[in-house]
């Protein structure tokens, strides 16, 4: 960590400021420079509240050198993360999964449709909303317990494990028989819900916010690791640019900056970052080429009578196409190295 | 609402469409153009799915005309929505109110020494945080109910009302003495906490999102309005840009778009959307030129020491200069006006 | 192109605006709704200044259907634009070529050295910039006159064709030789540059600009092809973001939205998108997959005495792996389908 | 300047480092640090190339401590930069100033006409465009030469000082006797027309680009100041963000942190930035507040018909209410102060 002081800063005010890091277990070295004097603190300062150090009146401005992320760190972890569910199927560490399913769970029939039809297509998890974020309070928000009723009676006809969302952790017993919990983009920062989440046994789907920063991905994700829950799953789903024939832009360099920075799984959701079934097919092979560790597409059995999302749904036929592509590209695929 | 259709939509699809259209309420008028066809859809579409309509097999796009937000829509009450505390202060329709305070209660003292400060200067609402979303878990979280406890303490002594943040609706009994609840901007759109608010009789200080649209506010606030609670005040806190001289980028036309939109109150933080104390007097006085109803400053003791945000926060002193040139500018500010 | 109408407007108003827009051959065709008129205007409207109809004083919005581009639409070409060099090498409708080289020419040395290495690796055309746009007036500008012709002794030696940046029409005559002529992303929107530009006979490889969408970038192309050269090749190279890790955000889905939206070939630059050498090969593979036209790649013989952006240069044996990969995947990669 | 060494960086790597720092007149002090070796780097480091550092084999990153700007920086030239133009009028260092016209220039008699009107109302500066950076090629690219005459004979019929923007160098005949010439948003970093204008003895007013940072401005000030022409006006004229109720996102923060970083007078333009001609005054009052040496607002005599922008052009009559509401605000108004 190195921290930048303010012009005058006395001899004094500087001694009495390495006094105070020792405190903390932190060695500081100081360079006299023209304009500036730098200190350089050496020792864990993972933990150091920057904030603090940055309100500090000799200071000008402090900047990390070490990540302020710790359990999500590569550099403390090297080995991928694997996660494996309770039947046996594993993300990460070269195991790639396609979750697949509709938006919204709209009845008892919809979803066991189009989960015995993404099943048949070679997708090993099954997707679907009860509980959905919509801008608009006049918008169809779910259909809440009795969606996780029909939800649970897909897995119990396929095998498919399921995804689902949640928005209140005051809804967790709910979640008792889901496999993995989503946590959407819009609460990626909702730290309450995090720290819940980090005391539930199940791994996170965690998606990037629309205008956060890998690194504010990371710290959402320690937030759950450090409450105790080390089975985390990062999910690209595109970010907010300014571009508008596209919803939101997919940054697929996220794949490969994730993977060196951490050793969690990550995977991608080309439907919501486009917004257009179009645009999911040639995502999805991107996605599949940068190194990603699996895929969450929307499927719906009836994409335009679809109550959310219907316009970036794939058919099912066309998510068989998408499923026998991905499956060719993959051997092609960038794989992570460690030297990388 | 306009919608476009696809090309090679039949004549029979858009009757079909019209007779849906019909069914909720609104006449469908085509017009067929050489690629499209336009349909206009007159009636009240305020509730109306768009999105829904969006995934619609024959649909292109879809356009509103009419804003998506109804209670909070300046067309459906034309005149401004005036705040009423317990002890009588108002907000908004011509009353200027300015909030003051430490970003966080590290104690007793301190939040009581600020708030006596902040008083005599002129703020007319003390602020001051207990729950305090942090991008680290390492970071300070805030004191939890002993600091709602010091808080209350501080309102007994000097008799301000008080404003604070919530992150977790399962702690709203500890808000029961608070006199405006503040959602900060990373919770704007954690939809479950603002239906929670929404039941609550408290006025409501809804911060706009880091990277979040006017009308994305306003769908906000429209989420507590819905479920029943229309005491809402609109705060602009800066967003995200490419700016990295400043934390935030302040968007003071948001106040004169705010009121020409709606009839709620708009006020304006310069401390967090600048994160420096030198630029929170130019903000705070072009902010309230530009017409804002009130300013949230950040004041602490001792900057130097705060456990959060020092370096935005100004010294009771300094608070006073900006108090005095805040209050010799008013009277030349810009004041809304119906017909513009 | 549907206009709004703003309330109050007159019947007279109305007839008026719809004999003004006969005039430029535009039929009106009006719906009256409880808040707004809507006006759907039918024909030729590519060419209607949208700004002016903005301006007019009973307008309250204008919004196109149509595409406001007209030479570079795919609705009025739609077979791909295929771009064929002396040398017979051919980019677009199939054509997939990687040109590479050091992104500014150092010495002769240097960009000989380089050809010789990409062209053994299975580049087609080589890269190296004479006259670079750099932030700082102190930095860097590159060997002007004297590069060029180190850069068509490079063409000499080797016979690959060249692509170099231009930053002034005036330095035109020193171009005579070049086979592409490269406009950078500042200058996307330098239109004095891009008229220039379509008055000379050779490829224009134009990139987008940093906060340019991608109508904004084809409207750069249709400067281009208005002015009389319809031989322009569109290049993404990252967007600015809010992300820091990487040095732009590559946006992959520009590639399937181009080729749906224009006939003209896309190529994909991994190199200036992500800043970093370690991202280029997965960002180069992803953008294969995804379908692009093409790559262009920077490749150093030196990277760590580049003159500039050597950390996101690939040495040679580096760039022969990302080329093995690159080939082996194009088999499996998206292909633009006129149906899509 | 601070540089991060990589890990594993030898200690015969950093003493080579430091000699060849030497030669370049700096003296390199080492921490070692558990993972990371950081180098202090003291003296002048503000011509270093820093991407030529960051592209060595060993470094991991370089920040700058000091500026890299220098003919620009408050830091070596404490007091304003005060531009004085031929008639006498100054601006800047407490000389405000109001420059007001049309977007285009569009007659001899509409020129004249609006000139006269500004005039009376307290402008003393008139602006107009003669050359037009327009998004189509399709729409009205300006008058050329012949509004160049107009706005001649406009300066001379009242004496007002005019202020026109400039395309392309090649046209610097045309502009011998423009008072003030003025660079347009997109040719922010049109590095070549800044250094073609670094040789002029004219002042420049350079107008922030769309999505550049106020370093990349300063930057670009530099190109100018480095080449000659040290006469400098900076112009905030709003940024692209995400909100679309106004056409950018005035960004008044500009105003302070500028006046900061640099001694060269900051105006304002509300009129481009917002769009809306009923957003104008407000944000006028709130520039002027916030300590701005000066505004540039559009003023049509007949906005309905204006070939331009007509939607942001305030008629003679709001403009006199802004002016005289300016002129009641400015004696509050925010003040550098040199020990800010």
């Amino acid at each position: 960590m190195i921290v930048i002081l303010k012009k005058n800063t006395t001899k004094d005010q500087i001694s009495q400021f390495s006094d105070q890091m020792k405190e903390i277990g932190l060695e500081a070295h100081t360079i006299v420079g023209e304009a500036h004097t730098i200190v350089g603190l050496v020792g864990d300062t993972s933990q150091v509240d920057i904030d603090h150090l940055r309100d500090m009146e000799i200071v000008e401005s402090v900047q990390r050198i070490q990540e302020p992320f710790k359990k999500a760190n590569r550099r403390f972890r090297e080995e991928d993360t694997v996660i494996t569910l309770e039947n046996g199927l594993k993300i990460g560490g070269g195991h790639f999964q396609v979750i697949a399913g509709p938006c919204s769970i709209e009845s008892e029939e919809q979803i066991v449709s189009v989960a015995k039809a993404v099943k048949a297509a070679g997708a090993t998890l099954l997707r679907g909303g009860a509980f959905k974020p919509r801008t608009s309070p006049y918008a169809f928000q779910g259909l809440h317990s009795r969606g996780m009723r029909f939800l649970l009676q897909a897995k119990e006809t396929t095998g498919l494990p399921i995804v689902t969302e949640i928005m209140d952790a005051a809804h967790l017993p709910l979640f008792e028989e889901v496999d993995i919990i989503q946590v959407g983009a819009r609460n990626m920062q909702n730290f309450e819900l995090l720290k819940h989440l980090g005391q539930v046994k199940k791994p996170i789907l965690l998606k990037r916010g629309l205008a956060n920063t890998l690194q504010e991905l990371l710290m959402s994700a320690e937030y759950i690791m450090a409450s105790g829950n080390e089975q985390v799953i990062l999910c690209e789903r595109g970010i907010r640019t300014f571009e508008t024939y596209t919803r939101n832009t997919l940054d697929l360099s996220a794949i490969p900056v994730l993977k060196r920075l951490s050793h969690l799984p990550v995977i991608v959701d080309p439907s919501h970052a486009t917004g257009d079934a179009d645009l999911v097919r040639p995502m999805a092979l991107a996605a599949t080429a940068a190194g990603a560790d699996g895929l969450i597409i929307e499927v719906h059995n009836d994409p335009a009578h679809a109550l959310c999302d219907g316009a970036q749904s794939l058919t099912p036929d066309e998510f068989v196409t998408v499923m026998n592509m991905v499956n060719a590209i993959r051997p092609y695929a960038e794989t992570y190295k460690r030297d990388m």
